[in-house]
């Protein structure tokens, strides 16, 4: 007697095909015991008439089962579980209900958990009106190429070469693309020794940071500052100088006589998006220059620079070598792609490579490629050059809605950038702001995560227009420019 | 007049196609400023004889230039470079071939180059005889399946959700594959709060000596022992203290009366391959809640179990929850894919997840989702099934091979592996030997780097069999042979 059709269900799932999802349940049956080798299956006709699905898609299920050596199939007879189904080997087991045996508070020696307000909802997406910071925009990625690119490095002949393990070493097709097409682009220039690939900025952030500062170190970073920067500073336990910047960024007139290492965001400074002029890119390098200390160029949005030509990286101005430039493909492609790079001088390079190697061996090969071949085809270049355009029309959209709602900006003198650095009338808290804008849709960023100190005006608020399309932009700021006037009464 | 076709020249590049080989060409023109906007490029007939292609592969390139905005197409006067083509910013930079000002052995703080002697040559691939571990084998892999898995993934469906930064988070489709297809065969239950995805069990064997160790902690390793778990615990400086394994695996009765940790590997410890008796595993258990320290049970090779049952895993007899689990998919699918992950009591991967997130944010989301793919589809298991009948046929060659050349093993008791660790001849030293055999196109690992310190007898080498064809072996190990009775002379 066969099994019944009748124990199989089909779990409501959207997000696979139906034959995937027979595969599935059959899988989970034989796998958990439930159908045992030598049992006939239920023939095709009684499981589609069942289920509700076309007889067609459960015998493709049932070949490809066949194929994997859970069923075989006997001609007329029909299909049986395979004699040498894949199976779970059977324990007898504790009971694991009362697993509380270890104080925990005690055990762990080193504790990580930061209580960092969250200030974005996971479910973003389902807002009207994203105007958040840093998340991809599916309408302005190039998701067909990408593709492409994805498929060409998951081919066999890529394949076999990109599934070993690499140890310490990075994909030298990325590698080359980075220097010949990426790196001229901020005027850089650098051999392959100078360069490691990491798992996006935070990751090149944290790299350097492990290998520059010990406790006896001193390290400065800008005024507001990427809340991330700040939480790896921490945690290294170096002593840590936070100098206010202007609109021009980071003044380095202000650095302290004795410092080691600065943190810095010349291109668009996090969260207030201010240029960093080359005079004072020049200084700051003099400065370092003197001062024998290293510079932690930040360059995490160079792309996305329209409003004029962008200006040099620092890394370009260096002749001694002490800049270390991260750069990073989150916002140029996608955030979930976890790619970044570091250019330094090799000393430096070396000792990334073995903490990276040390910590987790490389950046997946696969994803290394499908970034190599976006890159090498012409992809990467055109992304940018459409993301500019698109930014700039947001842009300007969101500027004439920001005047007509009279809010108030806070930073001049910017190139570009996908947010704008706000700020809110006295008395009004933009965290309360910010979650009182959820309920009508609406989701604008806080700022003071981004400051180092609670004694700042809490006003202070970010608006990305990297997540929301142009059409969406008049009725959001209209929105908050109602819910603050509402908040001034 | 046209840009002339002789200005262009493939490169010989067998791994991408010639239209692609043509857009790269025609990108890197255009982008180094060599091809102007306006100017008119060859035509398809002109180009294509210049190159030695078909017209249509140009035809093809140059209409991909256009939808990329690269060209544009004036019907039939040709292609022209476009005016708003994607260009590279120009600038004036110093000369940076005296990159030498700063002293990189004061600025680095804390230094992780460690001189571990490279045991396996990058090009293994070329030996006829690689004897390597841990590599992947492509006639293993079901490539097939996994790049249908990695096309759904990258589809439009996923994209969108997998592109968006996870910050802390990882996929909830892998995570319920892994609770309900992998470690069920480990006897382990847990929930989704237990689970952390790693970039491969070196990640996760990293974040947690980091939370678990600190100066003042006790470690216990295994000798010999990974050489990479080594590596992890000299960063933390924490004391370690190595205890001699047998053909059972750890001794419990030889730990010391304190300490914090246990690293272990009861499956098949590495690289002896020695399977800890349940009994054993019960008595670790009963001293780890006596003496409240905690268990790491490194799993790296569980699925490769082909010999007997494999023994439940610690974690599934651990009532007290004192036992973090680690396991890696770099066995069972390939080790470039950097895909693992821990499973321990919530606190814990609390902890572990803040580390994460600090350091690297999320292992990529299009990885995770084809992982989950693979195992939600039944692949997995079938690819470990027919691993295992694979592996069982080579080891019973290697078995008889080693038999026939009289070559020494040194473990019994094994349940499985894909390795044998063996012993040369007194007086013999390995590292000698591998390097020697290089010259036969045979790879051997030698044992020394496995040991905690140089007194071991240097004899000890480790043969797999997980990267060499069946046919392969005997001449291979015959070559072993021969190679020690020359020694010996």
């Amino acid at each position: 007697m066969a099994i019944p059709a009748e124990t199989f269900f089909l779990r409501p799932d959207t997000e696979t095909s139906l034959q995937q999802q027979i595969q599935q349940l059959v899988v989970e049956a034989i796998l958990s015991g439930r159908c045992l080798p030598g049992e006939r299956m239920p023939s095709s006709r009684k499981l589609a008439e069942h289920l509700g699905v076309a007889r067609i898609t459960v015998t493709i299920a049932y070949t490809e089962l066949v194929s994997n050596e859970y069923l075989i199939s006997k001609g007329r007879s029909g299909y049986y579980v395979a004699q040498n189904a894949p199976s779970r080997p059977k324990f007898n087991l504790p009971d694991q209900s009362e697993n509380t045996g270890i104080d925990w508070s005690r055990t762990l020696g080193q504790r990580f958990l930061a209580h960092v307000p969250v200030m974005r909802p996971q479910n973003w997406r389902d807002y009207k009106y994203p105007f958040i910071y840093g998340q991809s925009d599916p309408r302005l990625f190039d998701h067909h190429n990408w593709r492409n690119c994805a498929l060409k490095a998951v081919g066999r002949k890529d394949f076999d070469i990109l599934a070993t393990d690499y140890y310490e070493r990075d994909d030298p097709m990325l590698v080359e693309f980075i220097l010949r097409q990426i790196l001229p682009r901020r005027g850089i220039t650098a051999r392959p020794e100078e360069i490691l690939i990491t798992m996006g900025a935070q990751h090149a952030l944290w790299i350097t940071a492990q290998i520059l500062l010990t406790q006896r170190r001193t390290a400065v970073i800008e005024n507001p500052c990427y809340p991330g920067l700040r939480q790896i500073l921490n945690q290294t336990r170096c002593n840590t100088i936070s100098i206010d910047v202007d609109n021009a960024g980071l003044p380095p007139e202000k650095l302290p006589d004795s410092l080691d290492v600065v943190f810095t965001t010349p291109s668009h400074h996090c969260p207030t998006n201010a240029t960093m002029p080359v005079s004072r890119r020049h200084r700051l390098l003099e400065l370092a220059a003197e001062g024998e200390f290293v510079v932690v160029e930040d360059d995490y949005e160079f792309e996305i620079s329209f409003l004029k030509s962008p200006s040099p990286a620092l890394k370009s101005l260096d002749p001694t070598g002490c800049v270390i430039y991260v750069g990073s493909f989150s916002k140029s492609l996608f955030p979930g792609l976890r790619l970044g790079y570091i250019v330094a001088s090799e000393p430096f390079i070396r000792e990334a490579r073995a903490l990276r190697s040390l910590v987790l061996r490389h950046p997946p090969g696969l994803i290394q490629r499908t970034a190599a071949y976006f890159l090498s085809l012409g992809h990467y270049d055109a992304q940018i050059a459409r993301m500019g355009r698109i930014y700039r029309k947001r842009r300007s959209i969101m500027e004439q809605s920001i005047s007509e709602e009279r809010l108030s900006l806070t930073t001049q003198g910017t190139f570009g950038g996908s947010s704008f650095w706000m700020k809110a009338p006295d008395g009004i808290d933009s965290t309360k702001l910010a979650m009182s804008l959820r309920q009508d849709g609406v989701l604008i960023e806080p700022g003071s995560a981004f400051f180092a100190t609670d004694e700042e005006d809490p006003g202070h608020y970010r608006l990305a227009y990297s997540s929301i399309a142009s059409a969406r932009i008049p009725d959001g700021i209209s929105l908050i420019g109602k819910k603050i006037r509402e908040a001034r009464r």
